[in-house]
């Protein structure tokens, strides 16, 4: 079954890209934070594998992946040393690397977990939102420990973003080859996040 | 075995219910805490669904019901969207009003929550505590997500009302029909809240 | 199979007595931030078995041992009803002696979380780390539901005891008895935190 095959190393080497990428946007958080180099390496563990964590907690899938395999906390480890390493440039980091970081992460993971839960036998729209909340998840949980009210809810087009990618990812994965759906729905929601941050986008808020 | 097919589809409508009244709640406090349309819906939908996501992924029924069955999201956004759509009314929802909607949720969850752990085996005591935590689950996560202390530190006979109706399913379940238990326990769980709201029921303080 | 019945037993005493030890500690910082009864005996509940629960359900132990044996509970609510009964001394607790009960938890959950990760085929790495979020995860929801920032990312060397003490059963437990290994892994834990916490150590803070 090579074309199985393929979809798992992909969808590995996908949730790994994401688990690089938060890992690095959370630590940076971290630095910014002022907390100390265990407590940076510790936000961006927990950035960078919370949301899949949750995922297969949900769908059933336990011990996590993250807890089976030492790839995802060696990869967010390492990443977030190398935010450690770069501290000197920490405070010259612009905010529009760390909104497009955290854009890529978003649409590698809405992917990433939405593919994972189809596999697992989920509705498409159940689906979806397993991969919205595998994209957000992560972020949350950063947000909660930092005392902070969590970007999903402050920031507009944001869970909105990884919804739309996850969607394309479910439609277009029975239509496509996988690589191609989950290029697509994780640039679809890289651009539309990035998009939103540039554009300054609003939703309509109730009874204004 | 038409009696069990009986308790499952009482179950389901309960928790259905229950879905419902967390999510016209969880949303109008989305709305008055002036979020977008997205996030209303967002809060409204985790208040619905968290507690008994918690409930299922800790008693091992993986997927959580609302991931396996569309009803579940697809119940809590359509509340939330009626909220929305009632949001000019939003600034004139009085008080008692969301504290009677909390109660009742409060109520249906609690004793959801005991029925289904007890189907799963557990024990008694510990059926009743899952009934609470299905009970405060939702509610406890909309109020860290808002920022907020949770209602169920916050506010005195909370918890302990949403545990005594859950006690109630556990020991009248064998004892009577079941939606005469579940009723029972549930119209326990609002009056004894809704009495404590009214009333201004203090719990001591130690130290005090 | 004498021995994995004694490796049993001993994991459930190291748990136990970590539950109450958490419990206590949980129940006093709840009566510090003025809580009702009820809200002290829910936070210290939370507290001591918070842990546990993650590490269960994580590992794919459903129902979590909490919701399977009534002891955990009992021992939770009996220990924090012993922090309610002895209010009047609340005011007069010594800083250092929450440190040494939370140092004591952290060091008994750590290394009960690592040997019943190893139990259930965990890679030794993934194992300490399991062993470390069950050490830490109960304060993490304690301080999360008062609204303060976590002690695992407030405290220096926090996170870093708890793993130095599930690193260290997790090496031990092949090369010694189960609990030559289970005492030292929990007291290095214990010496390096309270160490800590005396001689005010802090970790490097990137960019300073």
């Amino acid at each position: 079954v090579p074309n199985r095959l393929t979809a798992r190393r992909l969808l590995a080497i996908v949730d790994l890209a994401a688990t690089a990428v938060f890992a690095l946007e959370g630590a940076l958080a971290g630095i910014i934070a002022q907390l100390d180099v265990f407590g940076v390496r510790g936000v961006g563990v927990v950035t960078a594998t919370g949301g899949g964590i949750m995922r297969d907690a949900l769908i059933g899938d336990t011990p996590p992946a993250a807890f089976r395999q030492q790839r995802y906390f060696a990869t967010a480890i390492t990443a977030a040393v190398l935010a450690i390493l770069l501290q000197h440039v920490a405070d010259a980091i612009p905010a529009w690397l760390l909104t497009g970081l955290d854009a890529a992460g978003l649409g590698l993971f809405a992917v990433a977990g939405a593919e994972k839960a189809m596999e697992f036998g989920l509705l498409p729209l159940m689906a979806t939102l397993m991969g919205g909340l595998t994209a957000v998840g992560g972020g949350t949980l950063r947000d909660l420990l930092l005392g902070e009210v969590p970007a999903v809810l402050r920031v507009d087009v944001y869970a909105v973003a990884a919804l739309a990618g996850a969607a394309t990812l479910v439609v277009a994965r029975d239509r496509a080859r996988l690589w191609v759906a989950m290029s697509t729905g994780a640039g679809i929601t890289f651009v539309l996040r990035v998009a939103a941050a540039a554009g300054d986008w609003n939703l309509p808020v109730p009874g204004r």
